[in-house]
């Protein structure tokens, strides 16, 4: 099946994580309607402060956790869970679960790259004071092919995408939320950036933005084809931005263009060290 | 010393490799009262045509060498030197060859990645059915540091400027011909995306475009900072585009966002292999 149907959530995120969650079941159950795979923003279900993240951290299992695979199973969808602060062993994830259409969870991102910025004038935050980082690179199956995930700050690092596309994800899907220093400097540029270097679908899914909260989101929820066209964007406004990927784009892209193919790997490569 | 003067000459280039010569010594010596590295568009010798490529060819002390040789010493400048057809043991490459300010031929970059699309509709080329590619990235000591070089089609491996700026390099020249169907989707894109994938100032200097010619350059040479903003660009006339760089800049935007010096190391490296 070469034709896959997006949508992208930016909802708006409140103090009340129980809130939140109820949100996003409301919104999941509407975007359903009209989508194969639905994705969630980072930090859905609360602020984005390494106090809320503390807060709200649950182990995989917990509430946060069973209302997405709930979510991902009544309404038969694919389920990008956007992030949530997940506990194991005492340590804390920015993680992205991801649910199939009966609800299994059969993949799991853990952002690789923490947010650690300190911009003269603009944004300052330090994700690694709360959390570990992951050491995984994501890609799974569906039955449209291969779709790869990463969170946020991972986009500002080539090698992820690279080697996500590498591994066969059609589309990447990005779970993320910069701010208003970052976002009109780089949110585009990074997303038809790295969907022209690897010739896939790029979808960056924000939170919509609150400009009375701790962190302001820069929202502009977004998708490019693989020739780097914006194809879909939000404005800073709650929404869901709906469309339909024609995935044999990225062949045709690819045969005209032959970026992919004609790398030379005889002179350098992208290594993953397994961990 | 942490500024460097630049400018990029944007020439008129015609059927007559004499003509582009007496051109390019003419604004080779306009710039130098005004620049420290004088920079030339790719094939600034020739028609962008596969026969103009054969017919231009000359090995290294040839005419064309020598004239850039004798412009750099006689100005006393930094001279990178566009390119042009190098033949070298019955092999022709699309090569540039960089001079220091003595006129010495300190550094030379062949195209590692050779122009061969089809796009439908658009451009098509084969660079290959006339070039052997190069087997080096480039990167070189000024008395501002070292910089590095591409050539043009080179800019959409993201691999080649990644090793270049981890190499050292704190801007990148690439001497380029976009056309009519590439330039208005990617140019800019390629180079803001360097720019803020690296951390390094990049520079595009490519021909002024003939609407008549076999190939109609796209033009706009262009200058973009490590934060990805566009601080200077032409448009499709001929001219010179000056500018200052301050290259602390790139090290105060390193320290506020560590996109390079937080990659994940322990988990992914790009490796060249030597050859």
């Amino acid at each position: 099946m070469k034709k896959v149907r997006i949508a992208l959530i930016q909802m708006n995120i409140c103090r009340e994580v129980e809130e939140n969650i109820r949100t996003a079941a409301r919104m999941i159950r509407q975007a359903a309607a009209q989508a194969d795979i639905v994705v969630l923003p980072e930090m859905f279900c609360c602020l984005y402060t390494n106090s809320a993240f503390r807060a709200a951290k649950e182990p995989k299992g917990g509430r946060i956790w069973s209302a997405l695979q709930k979510a991902a199973a009544e309404n038969h969808v694919w389920l990008i869970g956007g992030s949530m602060p997940e506990e194991e062993n005492g340590r804390i994830y920015n993680t992205c679960f991801i649910f199939d259409r009966e609800g299994r969870q059969i993949a799991r991102h853990r952002k690789v790259h923490l947010f650690d910025i300190a911009i003269e004038g603009g944004q300052h935050f330090r994700e690694s004071d709360t959390f570990t980082p992951g050491n995984s690179y994501t890609v799974f199956d569906t039955e449209f092919g291969k779709m790869g995930v990463e969170i946020c700050f991972d986009i500002r690092f080539q090698e992820l995408a690279r080697i996500t596309a590498l591994a066969g994800a059609q589309v990447i899907f990005i779970p993320a939320a910069f701010n208003m220093t970052t976002g009109p400097a780089h949110w585009e540029l990074h997303f038809r950036g790295r969907a022209v270097d690897n010739q896939v679908f790029m979808c960056g899914c924000a939170p919509a933005r609150d400009e009375n909260g701790p962190y302001v989101s820069y929202a502009n929820s977004i998708i490019v084809s693989p020739w780097g066209e914006v194809t879909g964007r939000l404005d800073e406004s709650a929404g869901i931005l709906y469309q339909e990927l024609d995935l044999a784009l990225a062949d045709r892209i690819r045969a005209q263009l032959p970026i992919m193919q004609n790398r030379r790997t005889d002179l350098y490569e992208v290594q993953w060290k397994q961990k």
